[in-house]
C-alpha cells in the first residue's frame, strides 16, 4: 500500500511526440524538457522531493509508443549487421535458470544470426552502452548528464518470453526502467536494513527466500517507467505471450557526499597544515605504545589525550576546505567520464563542426571561407561541455567534445589557454544561454578578443547566432 | 641572549664510561639511559618540555672522549678499507666555496686513498647512513628509536680544517649534533616566520645576505652536543686548526598531527559512509554549476548550505576516528622502517640468536640440542620489535629483526599466527619487561604454549630468563 | 633514355570501367585483376619481371578518370566531416619551403574548416592510412594484399597549386603513386650508391646539391601513374595552375630474404643443438683471450681453427633450416597486420555477415533460421583471410576477420580448433577456389563435419555457394 | 670396466700442502696450478684430452685432508651464526625419501639451531652460492674462472648418515664432486641416448627402475675427487655410519657452440644485409601460400626454388661473421656474471687496495700520500678482470672488481676512457703478466701516461711491482 502513490495510470498524456528533438537554445533546459517527459506527469519538482534518493516510482501510461524513439529490436538487429560488436565487451549472452545465473558468451564477433540463435534458445541478451552505437540514445543520455550533472549510462536487457533475465539483487545507482516493447513483470522490495539504503556498491544476487514480500509487483508495458534507488532489490521475469525489450538509465554511481569528501579532506589536511602549526607538531613520544587495536579495552590518560587532541583536529579543519577546488576536480572528471554532446543540425550548421571553408569539387577549389567579427554573437554551445581550470599559473580549458562514446576511452582533453583570457571564458561560462558579441569580451584589444573566440570556435566549443558570413 | 639558557657548560658529570653498554633489561628504559646521557646535565622531562621541537639546546662539556665511542676518523679508515663503499650511496664529497655548494662524487667504489685524496684537497666527506657499517653507530640507534617510536637515522661529516662543508639551511627533522673529533663554528638562526616554524620540507639553500643575527654563534668541541628543531637555520665552519668530525642523529621526520590525520580520515569517511546515510546521500544536482574556484566570489545562498553541509559532515567525523587502527598503520611502517635490533651477547646467549644445538667438529656431530619446557621463563627480545596486527581473520607478527641496515631494503617481514595465539602474544607484550613462564601463557593446553613459544623463539623473538637446558 | 621504355602513354587501353567491382569468386584472381588494371597496359608477368624492385615505371594514360574511384578531395571533405580525425593521429599539415621541412599540426580534432584553412595558406595536406575512413581505399588495398602476400599502406597527399609538399628523399617500400585530381611534376633519381639499392631504411631528406640529373621528370596528371622500387630518391611540386591529389600504395616493407633468416635462424640453431651433438659441445677453454676486437690483427692458429669451426657450423645449419615453420610465422604476422576483408553484397549474403537469423518486427519475432546441412556447397571466404597453425598439441586458425582498420589495432584473432579438425580445415584451403560440401569434408562423422563447418561459419569464415535454406 | 681407467687412488701425491695459496703472478698460471692440484695425479693436458665433456673421472686418494680447506661443517656452523642467511634464498632443506623428493623450507632467516634441528631429523642441508659467506671458496672459484673463461658456481651438501639426499638425474654442467666429510656412495650412469650427450638443460628426477647399471659405484671418501660431464646421469646416498660433506663445483652452463652461433647470427644477418643486396631483395609473391607446415609433404617447383634459396643465402652468411665481436659480447657476459677477484695481502699493498693515503689518528691527519711516476711498474691485477670493448666511438674498460658475490647483482661495471687510451690498455693486456713501466704506455705525453695509469690504478686495475713511494 506504501506503494500505491507512487504509482501513476494517467491516460491522458499531452505530450504526444515520440521522438523528443531538441532545439537547444539553453542545454540545462533542455535537459529539464527531457526528463520533465520521461517522469510526466508527475514534475520535476515533485520527482526530486518525493522520489529521487527516496522511493520507487511507478508510472503506467497505456500508451506503448511513448518511450519508442529509445531504441527497438529493429535498431538492434540494425547495430549487429552494421558494427563490429564483441561477445563481453558489447553484448552478454545470460541465462537465468533455478536461481543460478550463467553466460554462455563465445569469444570474438557478435554476429546478429548468432545473437539471435542464443535468443531463440531462451537467453536473455544484455546490449552493454547502446550510445556507443545508437544515435538517440546517445543523444538523450548527453541531453540528461546537463540534468543531472553526473555520468548517465544506460544498458539495454532483451529477454524471451517466459524466462527470467536476472536474479533478486540491488545495484548502486538510481535506476529509470524505460520498457520499450513487450512486457516485463516487475518486482521490487525495500533495502534489507538501514545500513544498505542509499548503498555504495551492488548487492550480490540474493534467492527468493531472502526475500519478503514486495512492495511493487506489476506487469510493465511498453511505455511505462519504474524508477527505484540504488539499494532497492529488484526482480523482473518476462512474460510468456511476449518477448521484453528495457531499457535502464542509471546515474550517480560515486556522486555521493563521502565520496566529494575523499577529495576534499587531502586537500583540506594540506592547507591545515601549512597554515596552522599545531598540524606540523609531532606526535607524542609514546604514542606507538599506549594506542593501537591491541590497546583497544584500556582507558588510560594518555589515550584519551590523545583522542581528544585527534578530535579537534579533525574539527580543526572546517576552517582549512577547499570546497570550490574540490567541486573542480568532481568537474574535471565529470568531463573526462561523460558522452560527448550530439549536436543538432541546426547547431552544426552555426558552429565549426559543420560551417565553414568546405572544398568545391566543381570549382575544384576550397569555398566558403568564413571570418570572426567583432559583432558575431556568440555562446558556449553547452552549459556542462567545458571547464576551465587554473592550475599553478597556466590556465586550461578541460572539455568533453573529443571525448569517445566509450567510457574513459581517451584522456582528458584540454586547451591551454592565456592567464588574460580566463575573465572572456568565465563571461561566456556566466552568460549562457545567452549571446554575446566578441566585441562584449573583457580583453583589452579587439585581436585579442577575436583571438580568443576563434581559438574556441576552432575547437567547437562556440555556436554563434546566425552563420558567419561567407566570402 | 635568548639562546644563554639553553647553553649548559657543566665540567662535573658524574658519568664517566665512554662507551655505553646496554644490559637490557628493559629497552625503553635503555633507552632513557642512553638518551639521558647525551642529554646530560639536561634531564630527560626537562629536554622534552622545554626544548623538544621549541628550541636548540648547546651543551659544553669540556671532555672531548665523552661521544668518542661512537664513531672516529679511524674507524671510518677501516671501514673503508673493508667493505664496498660507493661514492653517492654511501659517500659524498661536497665543497661549499664561495656561497655555491658543489658535489664532486666520481662513479663507483669509494677507495680509501681516493677520499682521502679528496679530504686532502680541501673536500668535505659525507658518510651516509654510518649504522650500515658501524657497529655502534647502528647499537645506538636501535636502541634510541625505541624511545622516540620513530626512525632514527644519522650522517657523519668530516670537514678539513678552514673549510664550510654546507650552505645555511633547515632540516625537516629533529637533529643532535654530536661533535666527536676537532672542532666546528656553529651559527644557528631562527626560524624566518612563522610557516617555517617545524616545518614539513627541508629548505634550499641560503645566502649569508638572507639571514639575520644567529641566536647561536659557538665553537662545537670534542664532546659537545647541539640540538635544534626542524626549522631552524645552520651552518657551519671548520676552525683553521683542526679538522672537525660530527655526527647528526636525527628523528621525526614526517611524524606529525597532520601525517596521522592523512592516514586518519580515509578510514574515518569510510566508516561514515557504512554507518551514517547522511555521509551515502547524493550531492545536490546542481553543485557543479554553483561551485568551482571560477565562482569563488558568489556567494548565492546555494553556495551556503553546499558549504554547510560539507562542515558539519566533516564536524561529524569525529564519531568514526579509527584511531587505534590508524596507529597500527604507523607502527607496521615503525616495523618496516627501523634498524633490526642490536643485541648484547648476553642476550644471544639467551636466545636462538646464539644458543642451541651447534656443529661439534671433534665428534663430527650435532650437541647442544635445546628444548623450551611448561616452567621455562620467556620475555619479549624488545618492546618494539614486533607489533601484532590482525588483519581481517587472520593474525600477523610484524618484527624487525630480518631488517636489513640499508633503509627499507627487505620487504616487510611478518609471521602468520593461529588467531587463538593473539591473547599469549598480547599478554607477552603486556608482561614486558618482565619475565612470564610459558605455562602462563593464556591457551587452553600446555602443548599449545610450548607451540606458540617454540613459534616465537624459532624467529629470534623472545630470550629466556636463563640459557635453555642441553643435553 | 634509360626511363624511356618505361614509360606507357597508350591512348586505347580497352578497360573503360572507373569502379572496379570485384566478383570475388578467386580473391587471389581478383587481386591479380586489380593489378592488372592498375600497371595495365603492361601486364602482369611484365612488371614482375622487368620492374618489380628493379626500376621505374611511368604509365601516362590521358585519361583523367582511371584512378577517380580511389578517392578524391570530395570524399576527404566528407570523411573529416563525419569522421573523428585527429591532427598528427590521421592528418599532417606540413610545409617545404627554402629546402626545409615543416610540421604545423596543432592538437586535436581536424575540423573540416580548420584543414582547409591551412590549405588555403598553402600546406600540403597528408591524410595517413585512408583506408581506416574511406570504403574504396580499403577495398583495393585489402583486395591488393591476398595478391602481394605482404601488407599494403597507403597515404594521400593533398598539395595547393605552386607548392612543394616534401624534401628529395627515398622510402623503404615498393610506391605506386596514382594521379587522382590535378598535376604534379615529379623527378626520380637513381639510387646513390650499390648500399642503397633496395635499402632497408628510408633516407634522410636531401638538398638539391646531393643529387645529379633525375632519370625520370614528367608531370604527372590525373589517371597516370608512377612506380619506383624503394631506394629510388623522389620529389614532386604541384602546378601553379592547379593542385594535386595523389594516393601513395605501399608495400614489401621488411619482407626481405634478410627479415626472414632472422626468423628462420634462431629456429635452426636450436633444432641443430638438439640434434646434433657438435652444436652442444663447449667452446675451446681459451676462447675469451684469444679472440676478440682487440685481437683482430693477430693471426694465431687459435684464432684459425675457432674461425673455421664457426664457419663449419654456420654452413652445416642447412640441415637445420625449420623453413615451412617460418613461413608460418610470417604468414601469422600477416594476418594480425593486414585490412581486415572487404566483402561483397554478394557474399554477405552468402555467409554469416548478412544471411541468417533476423527480427521481423511485424511479427515481433526472429526469423529466417538457417542451417548448414551434408550438402551444402561452402568454400573459404578468401584465400588468406586465415592460417592454420599447429602449436604443441593444439590447432589455431588465426584469420584477420576481426582486426581493426588501423594497423595492429587489435590482438592476433584466433580460433582453437579440434586437431581431428586439421584435415578438414588443409582440405578447405586447397581446395580454394572451389566450393565443396560439408559431407566432402575428411572427418569420420556427419555430425562431425557440421560441426567444423558451423564453426567456421559462425566466425564468418566461409561462404556458401547458395544462401543457406531459411525455415 | 670401462669405467676402470677412469678412477685412481695414488696413494703417493707429491703435494702436501693443504690450503693453497696463490702468488698471482700471472692469473691464468694460478687457475692452472690450482686445477692440477684439483685433478692430479691427472695432468691437466691429459685431463682435457681425455675426461672433459667425455666421461667421469674418479680419483681415490686415502687423503681425508686434501680439500679440507674449502670447507667444513664448522666453518658452516660459523657462517649461519654470522650472516643473515635465509631459508630458500642461500639454504634448502630436502628429503629424499621412497623416491619422493621434498622441500621443507620455512620463511625467513636460517637461525643455526633451526638448520641443525632438520639435519637431525634427517634432512640434508644445501647451501647455495658458498661463495657468498665462504672466503676460501671464493678465492678458489674466483681463480678458476680464469682457467675456465667461464663462470664456475658450487653448491654444498651436507647429509645426515644413513640418508639419500637427491634422486637421480642429470644436470646441464661440468660437476666436479669434492668429497669434504664423512663419506657418500655414487653410481654414475652413461646418458641415456644420444640426444642427451652434453644436453642444454637439466634433466628431471628419473626412478631407480628407469636407470639400467651404474658405470660406477664407489663410496667416495674425504679427499676424493669424481668428475662427470653434463648428461651423466647421478645419485649418491650417505652411508649408515658417518656424515658426509661434498662441495659441487661446476662451469659450461650455456657455454656451447650453439649458444655462440645465438649471438653470432643476428650480427652476420645485419652485416650480410648492409653489404649484400641478395640479402635485401623481397621474398617472392608467392611464398606465403607455397610454403607452410600445411604444405610440408608438397613437392613442387617453387617450393624447391625457395628452400635452395634460403640454403644459399644461408650457407653465404660465413662471409660476415663478426666472430670478435659476438666473442666480445660473451666476454662482456663473462664480466657481469663472474665473483670479483680475490687480493692476496700482496697484492693489496701493491694497489689502491690497501696502500697509499690513510687516516693516522695520532697525529690527527692523512698520511702516506702516493704518486704514479714515469718508471712505476705496473700490470694489470687480473688476466680476465677486465675487457676493452669499442663501441660507437666510445672506448669502455668492462671489469668486475666491484661485482657482488651474489650472481649478477649489481648492473655491468665500466669506465669509460678516452678513445687516446685504448691502445695502452690493449698494451697492458698484452703485456701481461710482465710488468711495464708508465712511460712504455703508446701514448704521447708523459702527462698522458700517467693521468691513463692513475686512472686505472684508481679504480683497482693496477698493481704495481714495487709498494708506490710515499711522502
Amino acid at each position: 500500500k506504501n506503494a500505491k502513490k507512487d504509482v501513476y495510470s494517467d491516460k491522458d498524456f499531452e505530450d504526444d511526440e515520440e521522438e523528443y528533438e531538441p532545439v537547444m537554445f539553453d542545454s540545462r533546459q533542455e535537459a529539464a524538457n527531457l526528463f520533465k517527459r520521461i517522469v510526466a506527469p508527475v514534475k520535476i519538482n515533485q520527482f526530486f522531493s518525493t522520489y529521487w534518493e527516496k522511493k520507487p516510482l511507478l508510472i503506467k501510461r497505456n500508451k506503448e509508443t511513448y518511450y519508442k524513439s529509445w531504441f527497438s529490436c529493429e535498431e538492434f538487429d540494425w547495430i549487429m549487421r552494421n558494427h563490429n560488436l564483441e561477445f563481453t565487451t558489447n553484448i552478454d549472452i545470460v541465462t537465468y535458470i533455478n536461481e543460478e545465473k550463467k553466460k554462455h558468451n563465445p569469444e570474438g564477433r557478435a554476429y546478429a544470426p548468432l545473437v539471435w540463435d542464443f535468443f531463440q534458445q531462451g537467453c536473455s541478451i544484455r546490449l552493454l552502452n547502446p550510445a556507443t552505437y545508437s544515435q538517440n540514445v546517445w543523444k538523450y543520455l548527453s541531453i540528461l548528464q546537463e540534468l543531472f550533472g553526473c555520468c548517465v549510462g544506460s544498458n539495454v536487457y532483451l529477454t524471451p518470453a517466459g524466462t527470467q533475465g536476472f536474479a533478486p539483487h540491488y545495484d548502486d545507482i538510481e535506476a529509470f526502467v524505460l520498457q520499450l516493447e513487450g512486457k516485463k513483470r516487475w518486482r521490487v522490495y525495500n533495502p534489507l536494513n538501514e545500513n544498505e539504503v542509499l548503498p555504495r556498491f551492488s548487492s550480490p544476487n540474493y534467492t527468493q527466500s531472502d526475500l519478503s514480500d514486495p512492495i511493487i509487483d506489476v506487469i510493465l508495458e511498453a511505455g511505462d517507467l519504474l524508477y527505484f534507488p540504488r539499494g532497492y532489490i529488484h526482480q523482473a521475469n518476462a512474460c510468456d505471450e511476449i518477448h521484453s525489450l528495457h531499457i535502464t538509465v542509471s546515474t550517480y554511481q560515486k556522486n555521493s557526499w563521502g565520496d566529494f569528501l575523499t577529495k576534499l579532506l587531502p586537500g583540506a589536511i594540506e592547507i591545515a597544515m601549512q597554515e596552522n602549526v599545531e598540524y606540523r607538531k609531532g606526535l607524542p613520544i609514546n604514542y606507538l605504545t599506549e594506542n593501537g587495536v591491541a590497546f583497544e579495552d584500556k582507558e588510560t590518560e594518555d589515550r584519551t589525550k590523545f583522542k581528544t587532541k585527534a578530535g579537534q583536529l579533525v574539527k580543526g579543519l572546517i576552517d582549512y576546505l577547499p570546497i570550490d577546488a574540490a567541486v573542480d576536480q568532481f568537474a574535471k572528471d565529470f568531463i573526462h567520464q561523460t558522452l560527448p554532446p550530439f549536436f543538432t543540425k541546426d547547431e552544426k550548421s552555426r558552429s565549426i563542426h559543420d560551417h565553414g571553408e568546405r572544398w568545391n569539387s566543381d570549382n575544384n577549389r576550397v569555398e566558403n571561407i568564413a571570418e570572426i567579427e567583432p559583432d558575431t554573437s556568440i555562446k558556449i554551445i553547452r552549459k556542462n561541455c567545458l571547464r576551465l581550470v587554473v592550475e599553478e599559473d597556466s590556465c586550461f580549458v578541460y572539455h568533453n567534445l573529443e571525448n569517445s562514446k566509450i567510457y574513459c576511452e581517451k584522456e582528458p582533453q584540454y586547451l591551454e589557454v592565456d592567464t588574460d583570457a580566463a575573465p572572456s571564458i568565465e563571461f561566456l561560462l556566466n552568460s549562457y544561454p545567452k549571446y554575446v558579441t566578441v566585441d562584449e569580451l573583457p580583453m583589452e584589444t579587439i585581436e585579442d578578443k577575436i583571438s580568443v573566440a576563434q581559438c574556441l570556435y576552432d575547437k567547437g566549443l562556440l555556436v554563434t547566432g546566425e552563420p558567419l558570413n561567407c566570402d
